[in-house]
């Protein structure tokens, strides 16, 4: 029996594990690897406080040995289910294990929504990006074409707005999704031209990406954008798949929380990083919210004690 | 006119400033100095994700290079009064000034209220502490007193509770004043004594504190007790006199917010870090929030435009 178990080995994690370890909870960190969506980055970290500029994997590497030099036990496993019955809290892995604790905290985070064209793969960290907040400034001048149409869409867009040259949305369906006042500010830009009805078909390039191919839904005509970056905004799939019985997400399978403590309405389970429906997916605010997470769950436990 | 102004340089306002900067926000951060609490710390710091270990000064000075590496201006003066009149916040300096900007981050960090008796300053980083989980680690094994009865002087001892040896808590009042939970708790560790009716009169010590000096205030008895170190947990100071004008402070004088944004009931305004409402202070969790902070204001700033 742990006092408390930890799913996921990225910031979130990774800083819960640091924390809950310093306060000599005794903590099992399971997780399949380690790094979470940095692994990922083909680019430099320029946005954690602290480093400069840091490689995905240097990153990773110093998050990884901090919390191996911690008292924590780790599992390199799969989580696929979790149970609580009264005051314990069961965690079922694809190996056939069942790690029971007083108090779980789910980090297991989220990973960008694949376009899965011809292409995508094979320019990420050339041209092809998720995050306009962490690579934005490497296309600086240039034309860049953004794909999807809700919020995060048009928010890269602002974002984009003060940094690059031209920048084309590429929405799917008949209209944008994304709340008026976002639309509104993505006009006032005037560096951002809408194009409706477009289904992405190909992103090309030679070492880096120089352009994309659309076709226009209604008149089935292919056009050919210039562009140096892609920017593939289609939304987040936050890894909560064995969750999904507890009744803890919202309608985007976002573990829902109490932002001060990062707790979920279950007592004990508590969410921190990219998983949770925190609106800003940040390096930084994952390990904050790790902090938080362990240091809440902490509380919950010695007051359980008694 | 800038776009946003930050106030404060620790940990909360640099990754604000680095975070407002990487979004080509017009700004101006300003603060009296940098470092904020971490510049007060005489201990390695543990717990900051990606270091091992790092001395204040270093990661103050690493914080302070990546900030000053952005596109920022910096102004080293004292912020005295915030003013919003419309859309506009008027920011006055000690030194005359008044800057103007449509949003304002509030990070301007807190100072642990000290005791005020002898030895104190003296011993700060021999033995006094006025945080546990930065620093209890060092007193693994040996005996402390922790000064103040309230929640987190309870919560202090809750955390030590795993790592040193006998605690006793030193209340001036009566009786304690800590949540019900918080004091069986601590009961139930068995480590804890709690010593109501004391005023502690000095710190006592070689090189580092080896006793302190305490007062039975109803039968003026003085008594000695043998600890090592001596955790001072009568409450933070937040550094809010400046705008103590716009009624949105609680009765300890934190800025409340809003956790999921740092936004204050005042549009365009937000708090990050040790000056804010948040129950968890810590150097990652400040950064966490100052990035938060810094995307809201942007998000704000957009919408704001149109």
């Amino acid at each position: 029996m742990y006092e408390l178990i930890i799913i996921g080995g990225g910031p979130a994690g990774i800083t819960a594990g640091i924390y809950a370890a310093r306060q000599k909870l005794n903590t099992l960190l399971v997780t399949k690897d380690f790094g979470g969506q940095i692994a990922k980055k083909a680019v430099t970290i320029e946005n954690f406080p602290g480093f400069e500029e840091i490689s995905g994997m240097d990153l990773i590497q110093k998050l990884e040995s901090h919390l191996k030099k911690q008292e924590i036990n780790i599992e390199r496993k799969e989580v696929i289910k979790i149970e609580k019955v009264e005051d314990t809290f069961f965690v079922y892995t694809k190996e056939n294990d069942k790690f029971e604790a007083k108090a779980v905290v789910i980090a297991s985070g989220a990973d960008p929504r694949p376009l899965e064209v011809t292409g995508e793969k094979e320019f990420i960290g050339k041209g092809v990006s998720y995050c306009s907040i962490c690579d934005g400034p490497i296309f600086s001048g240039k034309d860049i074409a953004i794909i999807g149409g809700g919020n995060s869409a048009f928010e890269t867009a602002l974002f984009l707005s003060n940094i690059v040259n031209k920048i084309y949305i590429l929405e799917y369906g008949s209209e944008a999704r994304a709340d008026k006042e976002n639309q509104e500010a993505v006009e006032k830009t005037g560096r951002a031209e809408i194009i409706t009805m477009a289904a992405l078909k190909e992103i090309r390039g030679d070492k880096f990406v120089n352009s994309i191919v659309y076709q226009n839904r209604e008149t089935k005509e292919e056009k050919i954008l210039p562009v140096e970056g892609v920017f593939v905004q289609i939304g987040l799939q936050p890894a909560t798949s064995f969750v999904k019985g507890l009744n803890i997400l919202n309608d985007r399978d976002e573990v829902e929380i109490e932002a001060e403590t990062c707790q979920t309405k279950i007592l004990g389970l508590f969410a921190a990083g990219d998983v949770n429906i925190g609106q800003f997916k940040q390096i930084i605010t994952a390990c904050g919210e790790g902090a938080k997470s362990a240091l809440a769950a902490f509380n919950y436990l010695k007051k359980l004690e008694r």
